[in-house]
């Protein structure tokens, strides 16, 4: 909970607005993880879907449900249709039927979208926006509402504008959002619309900007400025088009540069994290140069910057990077040297052998150089590390493998995999079936181990990422697949790179079986002993 | 020649302040690429380099020479060594040597700087600089002083900041660019302080500003109703940490929204392109997503965007797309609707017949459920449309194909595919080789379609990513992967998905081969007739 009251509230639409980009697609799981992170966060108000759109935000709400929220979810949707009895419109029932308590109506400021899109008259519109919120307030909902292109409107027809902000507030709408729809407002401008809006409506405002004329973050701040107290926008700066107003870069510029709290003391420090995993997430490179959580925001490349930075940390950071979970960088080369692969020993309780570490050195910038990637794979990291100190002996070593997989003259596909594995003294040689080649290379795998190791049983494999290197070679680039197993208790990642995807595959996959029966063997081993 | 007198400079600095940005190496060549396009673009000034920092910027100035330049070319420096002889800086002789006629010089404006880094007294400083401007101008050049961090320096000193200014002002400098080196800086702020300078200094000003807090090109404008008729920024924003501003966005922001002219007539069509050469000579991707000259900039993915287009183009969009170049695009996705694929029919030129667009997106919608997205793959959409319309012959059918790989007991690893495909009447069987399964493929596929459409070699795959859906299926988890093909004139991108990584590959191969015989043969119908 916060320790003060919060000044400003933030409307998070990633899950709404963010997934209209290009792009990006979230199944219903992704959502749900995206918005337990952002209510970790501390954000006011996450917007979970359209549930009358489309099935899958439907959905969405349904399994919010079960879980216990501190933001408030909201759920958004458009005004009547044009026309129809309130009470049977098919989009509010649906807003209804989420069970979301807040709900987000947008609905028509600017008369050319009323007159050539919606194709009804000015006085219709206003009702079905004012009917609108008084049929979700009267089932007990709270509404915020979007006032769509209402600048573009404003513009063109500030005394309808205004008309319809107020049908809203009529209907019982607790803040009108000002949404520059199309993106192409210019801060000094919006300024003065929302200062002007905020003085004939007397009521509480939002802001909701796009950034078509690269300003979306400016906007934002300069209707703050003018009196706005809830502001929309996206993590990453995802959205339709050009993308919405990017909360990582408003919030710390709210916060750190206008004083103004938006999140729960210490949340600041979170926000590098969560920009990455939900980059992470979507599936979608993050932008290494994003203001603020970029991984470049703070990475001093020119020589003479670098060596500024000796002499004074302030001469080339506009804010202390830490205060947004992020950290300062030369960029000149961030190669391991000893001292990484010594720490990284001591944190797993290895003990390496004299000049162990100078040959482990080598052996990652080996690895690396052939695409793996240790940062992101620990559980791989540290059987490098196993592997090379006193005592250790794998459960099991590969012989050969072969897999064979395509599709039938008659439309049916197939795959095996067929394995030969040394388990101790033994020499165990298999073969199973999956749905892909990957599928049967595991289920080969686990097949010739559950005798030996009936343990391999518990072990799951719960993610399976592929990432190609460097694209531009085709069908022939590096492949890099990174593997999450679990035991139910615990979760471990393990990489393997290749030019072929299946035998990057199999190191990632093979990793991630030694590690989990290592783990329960040394686990083992502590309980005989005590 | 422009047709009417330009009212702002454009001032390029991509080849020396983009340069830093992280991730970026420009050859020499790649700079005078650079450099002749945004020659031919019409920008007033092109910052060739620091010739005093590294031997490669000096080798662009000698090679530059040969060549007649539109654009004043202009060379990048440090005011003189603190405590030493103007005429002994091998730094200012490097800027002499350079042979530009236009030098920048940039100078400290922040007492911080000044104090901690240059360890030198505020009195040296200035001295540093007007003498450095003097010996500049005395050896016949035209000299923009760059203001470094004056924004910075005006808030902790004014007073001094503007000493500093003065300076460069005394010894001959034309223009002072006020830079927010740090990017810190908020518009209303910095507009206050632009016109405060210009109301002291009396003289030219221009602006220089970086986006670390996602306010570059707000910042940009704001200094230029202050009173800045001199702009600096990149192409695509590139620079150091979260980049410079993104003179992609300044441009249509000045010319079309302040109403100023920037550029020559008819230049501001150029700039999508002239976006998409620089990414492509600095081989970075392009963001998709940029203000004006974005892939995605124009790109309409929610159904009711796309329905609402096709009854007024206004109504999502805040400038005519033509204007900068770029162009509309309707996205097909599971968010689409009818309106959708009928714009994308007649995009394509496709003639549907009656109920092909309700069927179409039906099928769109059951292949995005099994994991396709069609928005990232144009050709595959387009051949999905071209299939279900009248007259359309596929180049070849798939009969079957299987393949084999592993790694044998000696450490050797194998990847084979066999394939039976229908060509016209005939069917062709064959088999290939790879460094992995997926190449294997690829490799047979064009070994069985050469005979009968040897143009098949000039197609070749130039990416290939692969995404794991919902990886928590772990390896039984659908993926899906795309495909971008080149016939060295057009680039396409193509999509396949299923729970076997393979057949997901072959489906985009497949299409991606698919696309480019079927583009070939209309091209070689087209010459045919005319």
């Amino acid at each position: 909970m916060p320790d003060a009251p919060l000044e400003v509230d933030v409307y998070d639409t990633t899950l709404r607005d963010g997934t209209q980009r290009e792009g990006i697609s979230l199944a219903c799981s992704d959502k749900l993880r995206i918005a337990r992170r952002l209510d970790a966060l501390g954000v006011a108000y996450i917007e979970g879907g359209w549930p009358g759109s489309n099935p899958k935000d439907a959905e969405f709400f349904a399994r919010a449900r079960d879980v216990a929220w501190s933001a408030e979810l909201t759920a958004f949707g458009a005004t009547r249709r044009a026309g129809s009895d309130v009470g049977d419109d098919p989009s509010l029932r649906a807003l209804l039927d989420s069970g979301a308590r807040v709900c987000t109506l947008f609905g028509k400021s600017w008369d050319l979208h009323v007159r050539e899109v919606l194709r009804v008259r000015p006085d219709e519109n206003l009702r079905m926006i004012e009917e609108s919120v008084i049929f979700l307030r009267a089932a007990g909902r709270r509404v915020i509402y979007d006032a769509e292109h209402f600048f573009d409107g404003w513009e063109a027809d500030a005394g309808y504008a205004l008309e319809t902000a107020r049908a809203a507030v009529r209907g019982g709408a607790e803040v009108i959002v000002l949404c520059d729809t199309n993106g192409g407002a210019l801060p000094w401008r919006l300024e003065e619309i929302v200062r002007a809006a905020g003085a004939r409506l007397e009521h509480p405002l939002g802001i909701h900007a796009h950034d078509d004329g690269g300003c979306a973050v400016a906007n934002t701040l300069a209707a703050v400025r003018a009196g706005a107290r809830h502001v929309q926008g996206t993590i990453n700066g995802y959205g339709e088009r050009c993308g919405n107003a990017n909360l990582c870069a408003v919030v710390p510029d709210l916060e750190l540069k206008l004083g103004l709290r938006c999140l729960p003391d210490g949340a600041l420090r979170e926000l590098t994290d969560v920009a990455h995993f939900v980059a992470e997430v979507a599936n979608l490179p993050p932008d290494e140069h994003m203001p603020y959580v970029g991984r470049s925001a703070f990475a001093h490349k020119g020589g003479v910057h670098v060596a500024a930075m000796r002499r004074s940390p302030r001469s080339y950071q506009h804010v202390e990077p830490a205060l947004v979970g992020n950290r300062s960088r030369a960029v000149v080369s961030e190669l391991s040297g000893r001292a990484n692969i010594l720490t990284k020993a001591e944190e797993h309780g290895v003990a390496l052998d004299h000049g162990a570490d100078r040959e482990l050195v080598e052996r990652v910038k080996q690895h690396e150089a052939r695409g793996f990637s240790f940062e992101a794979a620990e559980a791989s990291t540290e059987l490098l590390l196993r592997r090379r100190a006193a005592g250790y002996r794998a459960p099991f070593r590969l012989v050969e493998y072969r897999v064979m997989t395509g599709r039938r003259d008659s439309g049916q596909e197939f795959a095996e995999a067929v394995i030969k594995l040394a388990v101790g003294e033994q020499v165990v040689h298999t073969a199973a079936e999956g749905n892909g080649p990957v599928s049967a290379l595991d289920a080969a795998l686990r097949k010739a181990l559950a005798p030996a190791f009936p343990e391999v049983a518990s072990i799951q494999l719960v993610d399976y990422k592929v990432r190609i290197l460097d694209g531009r070679d085709g069908t022939s680039a590096t492949t890099r697949v990174l593997i999450d197993s679990s035991d139910g208790a615990r979760r471990w990642s393990t990489v393997g790179a290749s030019p072929n995807i299946l035998e990057a595959s199999w190191l990632a996959l093979a990793d991630g079986i030694e590690y989990g029966l290592a783990m329960k063997s040394a686990a083992q081993a502590r309980a005989a002993l005590s």
